[in-house]
């Protein structure tokens, strides 16, 4: 089959890979219908992080069961699914708990590859959650989104504690921070500030339920937040960018006694403590459980009560995978999606 | 009056200093029953702290109001009071929201120095809670404990959601600590650790609810508390300690989805964020709002269900105030009380 290698940092090709085989009998092995290009994958792409050996890329898929191992009962061959970017067996107690992301069998789909034509899901009964019916197309792109980017930016919220009477504050625009701000108004916030400079992002945070945009930054950005919060700051604010900056500008922005939620990932970033101490706010984020929202947010897309999909706007054949990251590195897109 | 100055770093001494005033018709004088030295008094005492002229020092202290300003109308002269180390209105929307160390009207006590025999108390209606009668004096210890230690480490205990069916870790055995090991009682916990070398301070930590001890630290202890709780680590973690080393073992001691409550003032401490990211804990703390918890806790010391003026192992007269410091300094006391 066909998927995605990364060589070295700017060099993605796509290559001719080994089917993939059922391995242990709670595995499935799914056809994809789609998948995509995420943020993470530009850490390696622009070489923050190492890549030291030609490297399987993508965490975000949906498609059809091909076939199921001998152990799995919740989804069958033909179903249409949705799965997590963490394989979790959705019974041990941390993933009871509600963080699958940190079970205690889990494994990183993106060790597994899923930008190619089909992908080996370990522990498909906690993995994987079918949809209804086989889904019109128009809806793929947005099943696609529930399986990172939407979960990461709902958990970013929750963790925020975005709901009724709360002002939030998402600080960063890329598919993650769009998708905060879909959750937020999904959770019911009474207002929702966008920082965004970026007039097509501006756009869709509107169309999401941002019902303010901040185009300052740093501590311009903060003291905007302050004035539109009669001085106090947000309830809660996502942060999701992943920087010293943006971690930064959350906290100042966020009240005392209010919530930070944060699912950008942190590379080198360290967060003064004496800051965070006489900020008095509440801290909480990481990888995102994605599996604990799925059959949620799978009801809200299949109900057309949300449509998170509109954060892909490039699609492209998986044979143009270098050139979806190529757009996204250079920021001529917001998310590429890969039909398969 | 007499009062505490500290002139240098090791420099204290109890001076003559000039009588407290009304000055805000919100003001309340009190005639101080007893000060206490705080843990946190060690950091110019050690020259973590600049002191670049002579302060008056102490925020911890209970008394009897004296003289009570024009529009005072929750306490009166001769009432026995404990107040908070933050003066606070108790009415912004911050103090309402259970924050009122961020209030906006806020004044730190230690600027007004309350080791002394008197001390003007700003917004005595939000600051200071009368106690039911004039205490016996076995409670003035505990009553002190309310207005620093004690709050703190309950906030602490509550920061980290310590409650029923779950195992709480302490870091710390500081006056601050064993009184979150009381809180954690309290609050219902299932299971306590304190994390302690020193033998009297378990034997207090066993006496306030603690059901287990743990000698090792850094990575060590963190391997115990994990055999302790199934590989998974606690539930809940009370940092009071304010060290690189001791964040990181608070938060690595515990489980994803757990919670981590900071009450320890951190000094030129930076908490990378990656651990953060991926260890999945929740992080609150700073300076405790102790006047959320004050008629709670003197309720708690009136009905002698709690007893933290334990954490008194040193009483000296106000005059001696140097010894009390390097008592602690030493380590030879955990807590100097100085009675006026």
């Amino acid at each position: 089959m066909r998927g995605v290698m990364m060589h070295a940092p700017g060099d993605v090709r796509v290559e001719e890979r080994q089917d993939p085989k059922i391995v242990e009998p709670t595995d499935a092995v799914i056809r994809l219908s789609a998948s995509c290009v995420c943020g993470s994958d530009l850490w390696p792409y622009r070489g923050v992080e190492e890549v030291t050996s030609a490297v399987p890329m993508g965490h975000e898929y949906v498609g059809v069961v091909e076939e199921a191992g001998g152990e799995v009962t919740t989804v069958r061959p033909g179903q249409f699914v949705v799965g997590s970017f963490w394989a979790s067996d959705n019974t041990c107690e941390n993933c009871r708990a509600g963080y699958q992301s940190a079970c205690v069998h889990r494994t990183l789909m993106g060790t597994l590859g899923a930008q190619a034509e089909r992908l080996r899901v370990p522990l498909a009964d906690g993995t994987l959650v079918a949809t209804p019916d086989t889904p019109p197309q128009d809806l793929v792109p947005s099943l696609l989104a529930a399986s990172d980017v939407l979960g990461t930016g709902w958990f970013g919220a929750v963790a925020a504690q975005a709901g009724p009477g709360r002002t939030v504050v998402v600080v960063g625009d890329g598919a993650v921070g769009l998708c905060a701000v879909t959750a937020a108004r999904q959770l019911g916030a009474e207002r929702i500030i966008a920082m965004s400079r970026h007039e097509p992002r501006q756009r869709l945070a509107r169309e999401f339920g941002a019902t303010d945009i901040v185009t300052e930054r740093g501590d311009e950005g903060v003291a905007r937040i302050k004035d539109l919060t009669g001085g106090l700051g947000a309830h809660s604010t996502v942060e999701a960018v992943g920087t010293e900056q943006s971690m930064t500008q959350a906290v100042r922005a966020t009240r005392p006694g209010g919530h930070v939620g944060f699912v950008g990932v942190a590379h080198g970033v360290a967060l003064p403590m004496e800051e965070l101490f006489f900020s008095l706010v509440h801290l909480h984020g990481g990888p995102a459980p994605v599996r604990q929202y799925l059959p949620h947010l799978i009801d809200l897309i299949w109900n057309r009560t949300i449509d998170p999909g509109k954060v892909f706007d490039l699609t492209l054949p998986l044979d143009q995978a270098a050139e979806g990251y190529r757009a996204m590195d250079e920021r001529r897109a917001i998310k590429t999606l890969l039909s398969v």
